[in-house]
């Protein structure tokens, strides 16, 4: 269906285009008995005005949305969310733009916020994370004519603009690594298996182990929290064939991994390599230090934001790819055991 | 010099007060011309509404402002910022007010923040954090007329509402169990030295040293970061006296100072004892895990922005004390080594 147009609605109201934009604008010029009539037609026809006239036509908020929807105590522990809002910030306070922020408990009141914003003029654009497959936000927001950006990957983010990092470079550089010195049984514990670049994640690993002739992989879902990083790992090495390597999610689970395993008698890094999606300053301070995969947050907020500016100023936004996160080795990989290679063969 | 108000405006103007209200707030029913002179008469003497007023007279922003005054590496490494603004934004969002963030990178431009978010009406109150002595933030906020919420010592807080914690209280706790175990040399790795809590606790400290007979402790000031954590405790350790026990004053530091003085072939808890102020899922995950003062972080956040909406809603609040820290004892601590009481002294 098309979109209605303020042609439509003088063509059905019987006045001029002109009429219709004084009308909808609240400005002088058009007679009270004919704005109501064309704000009625407008509101029948599902008419809203597209950001670029909006952005015209109106005074700025001067101000980004950004929503989180997670549980305080998961975003207390990922430095990324602070490091993300940073990196936005530095590009917005440059401009005299404030962030709004709003953390939510579900998709759906998700989805209000944006509507009651975007209704309300108290933004004019947000920023999109945690992208899921099929995202309601992408069609509300695409629906409510809404600046948005996501931070996430394109083919998941509908006719928005997408800020991303291919990720599934950073996992094949990662198995390739731990191939080369000498793994056979790599392991990933991931996060919430709901969100596109976990998904993309655990695809491009289990590739990259097929490829490299590593059988299946065992991964492993989680909700980004220590002590589900330390359960993941418990049961990754219990099992008959344990891995000799474990790739994580994030870098709270890498720690709570390394102390896991620590307390089952194995040593990191002579029985247990581990490394840490994202890098932090967490995973420099812990001894072994963490092997990463390192990435510049900020200015990955920072990008995002300055496509979302280009947005609202109605200029066009092509999707912006990120560099991927490198690998950084670190004390916590090394060869694996002279012995694990053998255990768990067929005889 | 007294505040203007509309009387004053209405005197010079030769105008009711009310055709005053009109004027300012752009609502029909005085002319064009007088509307003109009474803004103009306005501006000159310095006219600006009053939050109460203000909050009566026009629609509220139904947001709540908070700016960070720190650099985003720093920002990112604390769970603090992250759990306290996700228990603000429990408290608000179930009211439907947003949180609109900034970061500054001087104390000038936090200053200037305010004064626009105020003359714009885009925040209905602020909430303070990082207070300072004579804090200039005190001053514009008390002048500017907008509700605002000091997290932080009431000392400190001049005419405005504060929510605080009794560090005092949980320094004490902590040097008296350090005490209990046998320690005699305890040091302290502290946070900013700007910053009121910093100094309110190195006075704690100092003065619960002095009175269990322990001599002046060595107290070490760091920016929070793990690098200078790692340095503190490095200097400490290589003193003549060490200390047989550090209290520092966020996590990350922790994490790094234990790891230097493994680095220095120094056991923890068997040489030194390690305690973190403010806990966090990281205490949890390490090895040992951390021995930490502990307290509900998202609670704290809540109550401040409970505090702000009452405010905002014209009540009088009054300041507002959350539980001390609590010392959860974990792993990092255990009594000192049997040589260390001879060490260091007179012979």
């Amino acid at each position: 269906m098309k979109r209605p147009t303020i042609a439509d609605i003088a063509r059905r109201a019987g006045v001029s285009k002109v009429a219709v934009s004084y009308a909808l604008n609240d400005r002088p010029g058009v007679s009270a008995a004919k704005r109501a009539v064309i704000k009625a037609i407008a509101e029948e026809i599902g008419w809203r005005p597209n950001s670029a006239a909006r952005a015209l036509s109106r005074a700025r908020a001067h101000s980004v949305g950004l929503t989180l929807c997670r549980p305080a105590r998961i975003l207390g522990v990922e430095p990324f969310f602070m490091e993300l809002i940073s990196g936005i910030e530095t590009e917005l306070s440059g401009r005299s733009y404030a962030l709004m922020l709003q953390v939510s408990s579900t998709p759906e009141e998700e989805l209000e916020v944006y509507r009651r914003w975007s209704g309300e003029g108290r933004v004019d654009g947000v920023i999109l994370v945690d992208l899921r497959f099929a995202d309601p936000r992408v069609t509300v927001l695409a629906q409510l004519g809404l600046p948005a950006v996501v931070i996430g990957h394109p083919s998941e983010s509908g006719p928005l603009a997408a800020v991303w990092s291919d990720d599934a470079a950073a996992v094949r550089e990662t198995v390739e690594y731990l191939a080369a010195l000498g793994h056979r049984r790599i392991a990933r514990v991931a996060g919430l298996p709901e969100l596109v670049h976990t998904v993309l994640r655990d695809r491009a690993f289990t590739a990259a182990c097929a490829e490299l002739g590593l059988g299946t992989p065992a991964v492993m879902h989680t909700d980004y929290t220590g002590a589900e990083g330390a359960r993941a790992t418990r049961r990754l090495v219990s099992a008959p064939t344990r891995p000799t390597a474990i790739v994580y999610d994030n870098d709270i689970m890498a720690v709570a991994g390394m102390s896991a395993a620590l307390e089952l008698r194995l040593d990191v890094p002579g029985d247990l390599s581990i490394v840490a999606w994202d890098d932090s300053p967490l995973s420099q301070v812990v001894r072994p230090a963490l092997s990463a995969l390192t990435r510049d947050i900020p200015a990955y907020g920072a990008r995002a934001a300055r496509t979302l500016l280009s947005l609202i100023a109605g200029e066009q936004a092509a999707d912006a790819e990120d560099p991927a996160a490198r690998l950084v080795p670190r004390g916590s990989t090394a060869p694996p055991p002279p012995t694990a290679d053998t255990r768990g063969r067929p005889p």
